[in-house]
């Protein structure tokens, strides 16, 4: 066997708990598997006194997460979590020692990983960091080692728990989006502020990852437009239901002639296609690999056992000698790509519209949609109580995002609709 | 850069001449990748007169196989197929010149996998599979590097594409297995002789890789046990669908208190599970990974492309110098588990019997049944002709299969069922 591998962990919440515990307990296992010993020599946390489940008293303790850098050990795992210090500040000073490091941290690397990267290879030491996207899906080392002979065309997937969650759980139980945030939040699947959530921004840091592993673009969050699910109603599920579709939060990155097209937003997908029954906490991610694809993978996407299973799996691999860059490619080769504007972005999509049931409503609506050239496939107009409000849906042919906006801006002008339309793309798998 | 990659190719088939393809066509970003060039140094094939895509004139040309072990090369794909000659004796060859091993050779590997582990890691060079089960779908990575920290409790799967279509394309047209098949075989789907695949050896081959790296134990097809789908009539595959569920031929591997269980055989899975919706060519592996899982991984299971996208992994991950053991674990340490009995499987079971629509006919099946304490959740029989043939179909409670294999005997004997009765276990996902 060769010389023990000797790790300092930084942060001992949940996953850190969870990592702790499993090298304590299975580390005779995955020593064997590693071919060197694993040996956890220094845990950093914010509070010493705090009970903990895994016994750590033995282990030297380092009250600055900065200082763990300097310890003597062959990987610095980072799982503090928080885009800022003082994640930050460990992570380069480790790399800097060059020691490996592994993170969990992914709105830290939608933001600094190319230049992490670059001082990784710089210092000839390996940045992992699978625990980042999708939690324990094997997605992040799938891109970057697996599904490389075609390239990737195109990678899209349901890339937070809390919002399937929240919409499963409005589906199963008819209940409104506020009414199951709230329970959401009193079980523990959502923040007490679940704006990262809801709002799309976690969807988008995992997003900026995959698709940089995609297509050897820097991660980029900016570069990704952001839509959250709070303006879906029960309404709309119930009426997506009716047309064959369920609604999820997507991360959607693909090339398209005009550019690379990044978008988190709830879209419908159709029953039957893999992502359609995914539901509650799960993930699942499909990734077009040209001629060799498409290839799906669906797990657990956060909480502590499936992050800690893709923490220890990139410790392990790292103990191993893998070696090769964070991103795939050399990371001072990595390049944006143009960005494809939003009228190169064409599907069919579904629409509301809450009216009046007068006469003549219906044939305004189709005009202002047939005046943008969006041609309608299916329509339900239910519950016929004349002057009463009443909800038109629609699923149109393919059109661009451009034209339904236009439309959808002069209805909501023209008086008759009572509230803003309601407008969801309907991606295919 | 470090120095050049040399790769020999055995084979030149669609899988072999894909790689062929590709490492002249797109070497240029996946030497990037690897950080080293990826060089075709020599090929070899039966037949080098014989038109092939990829332009091969340029490249040494051997003639006999296992002379390509004796090439100035870093690395020999063997994709020639075949559990016996030449491709036993090329790898045996090559790995005792200590070059490293890329083989696609599923039906090899099933019975030599674990002495040509143990080869390799004397010599200390890597022996990879990525393509020997389920073709594109990374599984074999993800089992052996990234589904690690809690351990394996199960693996299974739909393994086989050819098998697959069919069962699907029956109940799309209600068509019968001999029509299916014989169409298939037209189609280039199925082989002239399709035993290998619809008596369910193939999917053995490949399950025994996976049980090998989900477990620890040396690949064993001889302990599997086989059941194809010749048996399976385009009635059961409608009565499941009535019960909400659809026939699959599935590879399960599974750790159980009464000792490993490994089978091959038709099942019935619920609508709406991972499985479910697999259709056509397509396979897909669930992975229950202890309180992280369960994985499910999906994507074209056969194929030249999916394939030679396997074989790509693998290459690119030994440039960049990827090692580890081949089964995840010391090739030594591999150790057989004892084996389940059959009577230690306990699910509940899809039954089918022909009979003639007399009176008392279902209470004696139904006597034999609670002789056996086999109780029925469901049951459906239509088409009431007094005296004419008709279907009892039956979906049980959990029950071992011993005790529904003693019930159908004493049933099949007793003289009022028309033809064998059908047995098909119920899976959870």
């Amino acid at each position: 066997m060769m010389e023990p591998f000797r790790i300092a962990l930084a942060g001992l919440g949940h996953v850190g708990g969870g990592v702790a515990q499993i090298l304590l307990a299975r580390g005779g296992e995955l020593s064997r598997r590693a071919g060197r010993e694993l040996q956890l020599v220094a845990v950093c946390a914010r509070d010493r006194a705090k009970p903990r489940r895994a016994d750590i008293s033995s282990l030297p303790w380092i009250d600055d997460a900065v200082s763990l850098a300097r310890v003597d050990a062959d990987l610095v795992v980072e799982v503090i979590g928080g885009e800022g210090e003082p994640a930050l500040s460990l992570i380069r000073a480790a790399l800097k020692n060059r020691k490996a490091v592994v993170t969990a941290n992914k709105a830290l690397l939608a933001v600094h990983g190319a230049q992490l990267a670059i001082l990784a290879e710089e210092q000839g030491v390996p940045l992992r960091f699978e625990a980042a996207a999708a939690g324990g899906i094997p997605i992040v080392k799938g891109l970057r080692q697996s599904l490389i002979a075609y390239g990737i065309d195109g990678v899209h997937g349901i890339l937070n728990g809390t919002c399937n969650y929240i919409l499963t759980q409005m589906e199963a139980t008819g209940r409104s989006f506020a009414e199951v945030l709230a329970e959401a939040q009193a079980r523990g699947f959502a923040e007490a502020d679940p704006e990262m959530d809801v709002g799309g921004k976690d969807s988008a840091h995992k997003l900026a990852l995959l698709s940089a592993l995609a297509f050897g673009v820097p991660p980029d969050v900016n570069a990704i437009r952001i839509e959250g699910i709070r303006h879906i109603s029960r309404a709309d599920i119930a009426f997506a239901k009716e047309f064959n579709y369920r609604i999820k939060l997507l991360g959607i990155a693909r090339r398209t002639p005009q550019g690379l097209d990044q978008r988190v937003q709830p879209a419908l997908v159709r029953l039957g296609t893999p992502l359609a029954d995914v539901d509650f906490v799960f993930n699942a991610v499909v990734a077009h690999a040209g001629p060799a694809g498409p290839f799906t993978f669906e797990g657990r996407g956060a909480g502590e056992e499936p992050t800690t299973s893709a923490v220890i799996s990139d410790i392990v691999d790292i103990a191993r000698g893998e070696r090769g860059p964070a991103f795939g490619w050399p990371a001072t080769e990595l390049r944006p790509l143009p960005l494809a504007p939003p009228d190169a972005h064409v599907s069919p999509y579904y629409l509301r519209f809450d009216v009046r049931d007068l006469p003549g409503v219906l044939a305004e609506i189709s005009g202002y949609l047939s005046r943008e050239e969006v041609s309608i496939e299916s329509m339900i107009q239910r519950g016929r109580n004349p002057g009463e409000p009443v909800a038109i849906v629609m699923v149109t042919h393919e059109c661009s995002e451009t034209a339904v906006s236009r439309a959808l801006e002069a209805i909501a002008a023209c008086g008759k609709v009572l509230g803003p339309p309601c407008m969801i793309p309907i991606e295919a798998s």
